[in-house]
């Protein structure tokens, strides 16, 4: 008899399931798997699974490079398509990151593609012809299950693919894995009982952030170029940053959420986003340029017709910018080497002729706690109905209301009152530093961390101030990579070991950041906040900080 | 002792005081109001309190040309506004459309424009300078009261200004009257204990529409050139439609809503949206591009960045466009005059060389129903706590939740999520009509009636079919006048005597057409619907419908 109760059978049997697509030649040594080193980047390199070819292709960081490449035939779809399977497949093994493996219908649409190439005499599909996307598991692929980190999801299949997935089909792409979530998806890291715990690439003592730590810890692992998540207090952020990639984060009505999946679906206060992950700003650029030319406006009644606006990403990038920073959320500080990636951003810009002047925080908290509220406001029970179906437990730490959480619809209309007014107020705070710029205009934009720590260990409760507010107010934001945290430069300081404790979350990341040493070789990711639909403005200020960074260096 | 309850003494006080406010010397003779025509716009040319010129300056329809005279020197802002006043406090006294009066400050405002003018050598503030501009009383004017019909809200003083009435002062505009609305702001007429019954100019024994009721019969009076409404449901297009007069209901997130009241604060599932109300479709043009070029999303957090899109304005009037015409809710049959209006429509686009294609409505129901869920899913309690401040009692007939229609925030978001797939589907069966049109297009707009009735009595219950769904998806919609009611054109047909009868709506409505002379003077208005956010387009469709009916006829 099985001690084991049958939602765990279940969960089980899909891991195992999963772990059966990867062809034995694609799997990891014993010696590696039962030893793995902390660091699981140098891994795909060294295993000997990857040929020089697959490697050649999945180090190119650029899908407009790794695009030319195909077309000028230099690689086949197929051969691309090979590559990245090979390496998610290496990355699955090493980090747990797949929720949906589709390693034959992706050789068949790569196999497509080419005779569609040799057919035509060498045309393309589009901009992403023989690309391959990876998708959290919140999106239906027609055909396959869409579990979305419940067990009680597992045989849901879906009749439709996404809007989005069928977008990036329309422009060429290749459909090969889903990636793993957390359970509710609204928690800072990537935990379930259907598909366990993702790891760190960087470091897996460490979690790889969530929602979205699939993504993340996929693309950490170069096993894809460009894959999809979705934010709703943090959730392409945290898993961006603390992978070392780069991710957007736009406001609500740009990206097609149609007929993608969700936990609180039908929670439209602070609606949830869809955005890239990727592994450099101009793939953010192109991405997000791509979708919109399909004009997905015409197929998404909840997209706003706004085209890509090449005068507002050229304005992101003008000689003299403004930018606020953030250095403290009100709850928790920086530790040292966030901090030396808040200065080191600081100093290249205004080295580089840019102005940064402090932005205040003491309005966040008062800003979280409405967001909060409205994540809890049904009291947990869209989240229990879907636990109900198999039994299953609710992970610990998830942002999900309790039954004393839930509220009476009148009082869900006074929160959105607040939140129009507390929205009102910060544009007005916004607005107000034309008075302190030297450009004479407002900021144009924030540099803020998204978190105290540069990363932070399984189980960690996190706190939301530094990315919340974003959502809350659907401002828009760019992440991009700083630096590596260094054994030398990140040492705890005498000003952070003296800092006054803000609240138990400071508490705890003090306790937390024991020396640079727990945190070896992450990398430390930032945002640049914008305006709301102000996307394009987001990318260009931060290839500014991304250039002044290199040029300061 | 008085007789009346405590509300109703205060209700009484407020007529009183604002009719106070109306000099002497612009009160009618006791003859016209004890024996009011049945008619009220032939009033102010024959009463003797207007001028000549102030029947010259209050006859211009359009906005440009008002603003150029006084540009021009030919009025000065005071005439200009001096004029306004009189034909409003006219108006007032025949339809009661008043909530607000403004003279003295208005006349303060006009002497600073001209001094303005005067002391920059002939420099106007903006487009709009010395225009005056009238605003439904869920406005906030600083320093003036906002009781949006309300009696409990009585001495509510406005601290700051909408945002909307601070852009038009920035423009150059004159605020000289608010205007009346329903209590709730729910009802399809202009009713409430404090401010009594709007009736309707062209014919005084008719609803003037709601619940953006006393601006259109103010507009239909020439009491005012440009008024803003805001529309849930149909508010802007009932009054504009049953007045005769030019309206536009934008999508929500074009004209911004910042710091001006309402019911149901907080409703976010169906956005309200302010719209203007006017005497031409240029007028519309002008006051929506004029708003846009401020920028409003700079000071408004829920605008989209989307400015003035002359293309898509200039795609409204394409040489060759493909309409869809709604002559069926599947609730109510269209009376002979509305379908007249339809006929002449469909036939004077045929004849420009635009196509007509019918639009199957058998969906909407499904969607009214979503929406009045929305409407009532606090159980009424938002307007009853507005009317336990005074103890008034609930106008009957008011879209209003009931204790038994309170739902829970997990069936809220249910109902979000049906909106949601509704849009979707919605939005599939207009791509799909790009199979049938002869442009290769999809539509690129749908003729509808706005009620199956030219008009209705006072305390009617109206189906909002024809009207609701376009909030519901947040579609944009421009209201024009098409045919007067004719007597001999509109007798009951045969048809319509022996159409089956679709629903209760549909019995009354039979019941009410007894002929074209109940409805005599009456102007049949019809809107043009296009997708979400396409105001410009809408714009400019429906000029080419009036052009087009212009030839026609």
């Amino acid at each position: 008899m099985s001690l084991l109760q049958p939602w765990q059978e279940k969960a089980a049997k899909k891991r195992t399931s999963l772990y059966d697509l990867i062809p034995q030649e694609w799997r990891l040594p014993k010696s590696i798997i039962n030893n793995p080193p902390k660091n699981s980047t140098i891994v795909p390199s060294q295993c000997g699974i990857l040929s020089k070819l697959d490697l050649e292709i999945t180090e190119i960081d650029n899908i407009e490079e790794l695009a030319h490449r195909i077309a000028q035939e230099k690689y086949s779809a197929v051969q691309v398509i090979e590559a990245y399977c090979k390496r998610a497949a290496i990355a699955h093994q090493l980090v747990n990151c797949l929720a949906e493996i589709l390693f034959t219908q992706a050789l068949e649409r790569a196999q497509y593609l080419d005779d569609y190439f040799k057919s035509t005499g060498g045309k393309t599909i589009g901009p992403f012809h023989g690309i391959p996307i990876s998708f959290k598991d919140q999106f239906n692929i027609k055909g396959i299950e869409t579990a979305m980190a419940y067990i009680g999801y597992l045989g849901d299949i879906a009749e439709n693919n996404s809007v989005l997935v069928d977008i990036v089909l329309s422009l060429g792409a290749v459909l090969y894995v889903k990636t793993a979530l957390p359970q509710t998806v609204m928690l800072p890291e990537t935990r379930s009982h259907l598909l366990g715990i993702t790891l760190n690439p960087l470091n897996r003592e460490l979690s790889c952030g969530g929602s979205s730590g699939g993504e993340g810890s996929l693309i950490a692992m170069k096993g894809s170029i460009c894959g999809l998540g979705t934010d709703i207090g943090g959730s392409i952020r945290f898993p961006t940053a603390l992978n070392g990639i780069y991710g957007l984060k736009p406001s609500d009505g740009r990206i097609p959420y149609g007929r993608a999946r969700n936990s609180f679906d039908g929670q439209e206060s602070v609606p949830s986003v869809i955005g890239p992950m990727t592994r450099s700003l101009s793939n953010i650029r192109l991405f997000f340029k791509s979708i919109l030319e399909t004009k997905p406006w015409l197929i998404d009644p909840q997209v706003h017709n706004i085209p890509w606006r090449e005068d507002l990403f050229q304005e992101g990038q003008m000689n003299k910018l403004s930018f606020g920073v953030i250095q403290f959320d009100q709850k928790v500080h920086l530790s040292p080497p966030v901090q030396r990636a808040i200065n080191m951003s600081i100093n290249a810009l205004e080295k580089a002729g840019h102005q940064v002047i402090q932005w205040d925080t003491i309005d966040h908290p008062e800003g979280i706690d409405i967001l909060v509220k409205m994540y809890q406001a049904d009291g947990g029970k869209d989240v229990q109905k879907a636990l109900d179906l198999s039994g299953e437990s609710i992970v610990p730490g998830a942002f999900v209301g309790k039954p004393e959480t839930e509220i009476s619809i009148y009082e869900y209309w006074q929160l959105n009152v607040a939140r129009r007014d507390y929205a009102m107020k910060y544009l007005e705070k916004w607005n107000k530093t034309k008075e302190i710029t030297s450009t004479g205009r407002p900021i144009d934009g924030i540099i803020s961390p998204i978190c105290g720590l540069p990363a932070y260990p399984h189980e960690y409760q996190i706190s939301i101030e530094y990315t919340g507010i974003v959502n809350l107010l659907q401002l828009t934001s760019v992440i991009l990579p700083i630096t590596r945290v260094d054994l030398q430069l990140d040492q705890i300081t005498d000003e952070y070991r003296n800092m006054k404790i803000a609240s138990d979350l400071d508490k705890m990341a003090k306790e937390t950041y024991k020396g640079p040493e727990v945190f070896e070789n992450c990398i430390v990711g930032l945002q640049i906040i914008c305006r709301r639909l102000e996307e394009e403005k987001a990318i260009g200020m931060a290839m500014v900080l991304e250039k002044a960074l290199e040029l300061y260096q």
